[in-house]
């Protein structure tokens, strides 16, 4: 028999609240057959306030027991802004060896887009999770003076690049388009930018069935607003991912529907899947947030599982609702979780 | 007697069509009693071909003596990624010390935009321009190999952040809204971050009029396109600035219309005026493209050496122009600067 042995971690703000709706639909979509168990872990804002810690090695060692995680949104503005991202979200993503950020975006009909026309957007940002300018490398001289100096080192290698441009053309070449675009800013940025952009033309050469672009990060931006049909997958570095994944959330539906998937590929440790959205603090506790985008991390969740067909009821049972939603009252976030719930079940 | 000493460099692609229109209009507004001279350089990628010549010494010197410089576009894809940019493009800013760069984004009226609704956009990117991700500090170690490792270095200084940063509280102060973004990724670069962060803190203290905000980029990016009226000024890094001011350039009527100017406020060296976009070898000779980047890059020339009432009197001919062109027929790039060249002589 089947099981899935889940740490949750609904963390701050309206983590909590969009975390218990994905959850519901969890186990509305799962067969009998298949035993859910799932562990509570409290980390976030009130763990820090409460004991100064944010993410320790017993957490670590706690959370590497699971065969994946599920995280609300961690963040709040009670704490120095560094902190909590620093040393937990990033720390996970680093300890646990999340090269692939997984961030699809899909324009859902009856969706609202900030676009005008009637864009068709399908496509999925492959950000790199362990590298680039996130690896905290850098440092801070005569702090707090007149000449203060302060460096951030983006640091990138073979080893890193190489894995997930690879897993990048995989995910491409198992789409109808199969097409792949290298986001970078190899004409300034030319240490990373060579690395990047020579290991992407030398995998491209065992994945002939693939076309290939590069389109400098500025550019990119543009092309998302003006022409987002262009893009299938897209493969990046750790901040040009955070910065255009935000924007594709935003023209394809916004960041309520948002969902990404922190993969560790090789099942080394567990993945974490997560709404691409934060805390938001305004809205916390009044049943407010559109959960939508957490459920949709579990569908992405429930594929890295294995669990293929459950993972498509629920993108299935998304589309519809959203479909449907123009017509329907503003509902709360436990009511969309059921309507979500009910549909899965179906 | 006034006058004005100008160095052009047309440079490669359309940018020899765009500046001549630029001159055209720039002589067609400037009184009778300015004298203009103008001194024409051949960079770009002719150059680099004939001579393995970027920018050297000798012309660095030969620039330096004249009021400013009007810059078309500079690249081919004749010339490997990062030859002309850092060889030319950056090392110009960096040796001219173009610290402040200056993006105005403003929809008007007759002029597309990718956005739906009708988005009021209007406001100016202060874009820091000699440091950050852009020094060109770092490296490559075992190139080639599997065990490749490419740095890049951002360098921020207290005196290049605060200079920057006390240009953006005084162009805020100078506008009716008064407000100012910083745009940084303070919780994740949290070296640079600080630095940034808690000098634009300082600085705001001599500021109570103007009132302030954080953003980080990745979610000025989401503002971007769903409340751009939300943005007055805007002050960044180099790098963040590049990547917010082409997606600005888009939602405001593409880089047809985008202006910007590399200025060193302190007069020490001459500022640069360029349009953002680039080369474009796909249409150049053709004259199929828009000069009004280029135009509008003169108005800020112009204002820059002081000439305010010509620079406004320009501005004023591109939006009638521009309110007027969906009616006109398609105009080639002459007739666009004849169109203005007449409205600017009024
Ligand atoms: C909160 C922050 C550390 C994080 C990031 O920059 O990766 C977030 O913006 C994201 O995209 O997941
Ligand atoms: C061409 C390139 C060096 C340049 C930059 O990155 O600054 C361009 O994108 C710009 O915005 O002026």
């Amino acid at each position: 028999s089947r099981s899935i042995d889940l740490a949750v971690i609904p963390g701050d703000g309206i983590g909590q609240e969009v975390v218990a709706e994905g959850l519901k639909v969890l186990t509305a979509v799962l067969p009998q057959d298949v035993k859910l168990e799932t562990k509570e872990f409290d980390f976030g804002a009130r763990r820090y306030h409460a004991t100064g810690e944010t993410l320790t090695d017993a957490d670590l060692d706690a959370l590497k027991a699971h065969d994946a995680i599920l995280l609300g949104a961690i963040g709040d503005p009670s704490v120095p802004s560094g902190v909590l991202e620093r040393g937990f979200l990033l720390k996970l993503r680093f300890a646990f060896d999340h090269h692939v950020n997984l961030r699809p975006s899909k324009l859902l009909p009856g969706v609202a887009t900030p676009l005008a026309g009637d864009p068709r957007i399908d496509f999925v940002v492959v950000r790199e999770g362990t590298e680039g300018p996130y690896t905290g490398n850098g440092g801070t001289i005569r702090k707090g003076t007149a000449h203060e100096v302060a460096t951030e080192v983006s640091v990138n290698t073979a080893f890193g690049v190489e894995r997930v441009v690879r897993d990048a053309f995989a995910r491409a070449q198992a789409r109808p388009r199969k097409k792949l675009t290298l986001v970078h800013k190899n004409n300034v940025l030319t240490f990373a930018g060579h690395l990047w952009t020579n290991i992407f033309n030398k995998v491209a050469e065992e994945y002939p069935e693939v076309a290939t672009e590069y389109i400098h990060v500025d550019a990119a931006t543009i092309y998302l607003v003006t022409q987002p049909e262009r893009f299938d997958v897209i493969v990046t570095d750790n901040l040009f991912g955070d910065i255009i994944t935000d924007l594709a959330a935003a023209v394809s539906g916004g960041i309520g529907v948002a969902a990404s998937g922190n993969i560790n590929p090789s099942g080394a440790f567990p993945s974490m899947f997560e709404p691409v959205h934060g805390s938001a603090p305004d809205i916390a506790g009044q049943g407010k947030a559109d959960p939508t985008a957490t459920v949709l991390s579990v569908a992405l969740l429930l594929r890295h599982l294995g669990y293929e067909a459950e993972a498509t009821r629920i993108e299935d049972a998304v589309s519809a609702d959203l479909a449907e939603r123009g017509g329907l009252p503003a509902r709360s976030t436990s009511e969309i979780g059921d309507a979500l719930a009910v549909r899965v079940a179906g």
